[in-house]
């Protein structure tokens, strides 16, 4: 089944580039193919300067060979061999109005034996806006409910807990799904896969409903907000998330882990919106266990 | 001890702010006191938009208490007590050919009967210039040769292995001094009081002898290089910088750890200096076991 995983992957990454190309308008893609030493290898894809996107990769691997010692580690599987493969997005847009926006799906295999899925798409607005929040936990919904009914309760709260930034207290967006080793024990591979590649398919509308201020004027004071929580987007990736730092430590392709990070970001001390600002009211939001649908 | 190595911190504080307001001639620092909810506190000192610096920060804290958990473990000293006093300096200059610097100097007690100090000084050049290099290592071995001679050797190679980012297979700068521990193994505790001190009495004259480009004139193509090397400092900083995690970790006051990080960085997907250019030259001279003294 790895060959049909892989080639979906592959394909989804093909859609997702073409979606974005005629959203964008201005910009295409350009493609880096690389091979890893140890087995496999990927296409990394990124967009840049573009009339909607400032910044952005779809990337696609496939790679296979012998655990790297960290995750013999985290697996507790000395000397067994692997398979992995997988489609990582983050968007980071030009108008600060418009939402960053990453998603990921994946498929690991141990040894032949043990295997899972996981995968998720989360929003981080600039500016958070409730009724945006609401649509875009919408698609998340419908495509969790066509697949099992626990599904989007379970892994939109797995997200809430996973893209929290515990030394700023507080959430990196609005969240979105988040789920890791769907396996046997919840269903068989094909209905998994069903799942996952639904997920990957979700990404544009979702994304797509979320650009309705793509050509909205917007001050410097919104644009330098904008680069703050970019700075809090490469805090999360850099101190916290699990790809990024397994990546890292596992030699992975550098270039293609860390595509995620912004052009441009800023941190300035101690910033303070004032009450009552947009930005104020954004930070309210950017906490655990809000309701979106609600 | 505590009181006279604090008081002593303290002063220093006080007289690199000092210098460093004369040096840049139009911005000045603006002092956050604060205190620590388990005991102690510190004060934050911050500057900002200036003509020589965009952004720094000059540190000083005393903090004790019962030892946080992940310093319990690290120490293998459950319940026990702490005492940690220490300045801390990292400045963002506005120009690229003015380098961006760190200092630190510590002090450390264990349940009132192991001590140790700790600290280091290392430059970050956007542009690696080979004769000011020297000169600053020149001010390091100078001040290391006053109280031990094998003090430059140990710690300028400690500085090597310690400012390194390994994803990227390069040093964060042209290294300096950093070291750990110095306790009675070493020597008795005035003695590496007054050598702690001495370091950190050397940063001021070490920084200034830095700053003769500093009213250069430079190509957007230079601001752009210099984003990317603080994107690279930011890497370091919070992917393994021990303090900064450290702090992270253990609810430090965090606005006062990440003053570290620029007001601005950038990040290109696969930025490749073309050879025979200033910043490719650069990165092949950041790259461990340079001897700049030679």
């Amino acid at each position: 089944m790895r060959d049909q995983i892989a080639n979906e992957f592959m394909t989804i990454q093909d859609e997702i580039c073409q979606g974005l190309e005629e959203l964008d308008g201005k910009s295409s893609f350009q493609e880096d193919e690389w091979e890893r030493p140890g087995g496999g290898g990927g296409r990394t894809r990124v967009i840049a300067h573009g009339d909607l996107l400032e910044k952005g990769g779809v990337n696609f691997s496939a790679v296979h060979g012998k655990l790297p010692p960290p995750l013999e580690k985290e697996f507790n599987a000395p000397g067994k061999s692997f398979f992995a493969t997988g489609v990582s997005i983050v968007l980071h847009p030009n108008n600060p109005h418009v939402p960053i926006i990453h998603m990921n799906i994946r498929y690991f295999e141990l040894d032949d034996q043990i295997w899972w899925f996981g995968g998720g798409i989360d929003l981080t607005p600039h500016y958070v806006r409730k009724e945006k929040a609401k649509e875009f936990h919408g698609f998340l919904k419908a495509t969790c409910d066509r697949h099992d009914p626990e599904y989007y309760p379970e892994f939109s709260k797995w997200a809430d807990d996973y893209f929290f930034i515990p030394h700023r207290n507080e959430t990196r967006g609005v969240g979105g799904i988040f789920y890791d080793r769907l396996n046997a024990d919840r269903g068989d591979r094909q209905d998994h896969f069903r799942f996952t590649a639904d997920v990957g398919r979700t990404f544009l509308p979702a994304y797509a409903s979320q650009l309705d201020l793509r050509d909205a004027s917007f001050s410097e004071r919104e644009k330098e907000w904008q680069l703050i929580r970019r700075g809090r987007y490469v805090e999360f990736n850099l101190v916290y998330d699990r790809g990024t730092r397994f990546g890292l430590q596992t030699s992975g392709r550098i270039e293609s882990i860390l595509m995620s990070l912004p052009e441009y970001a800023s941190w300035k001390y101690a910033h303070d919106p004032a009450e009552g600002t947009s930005e104020s009211q954004t930070l309210t939001l950017l906490k655990k266990g809000i309701d979106w649908l609600a």
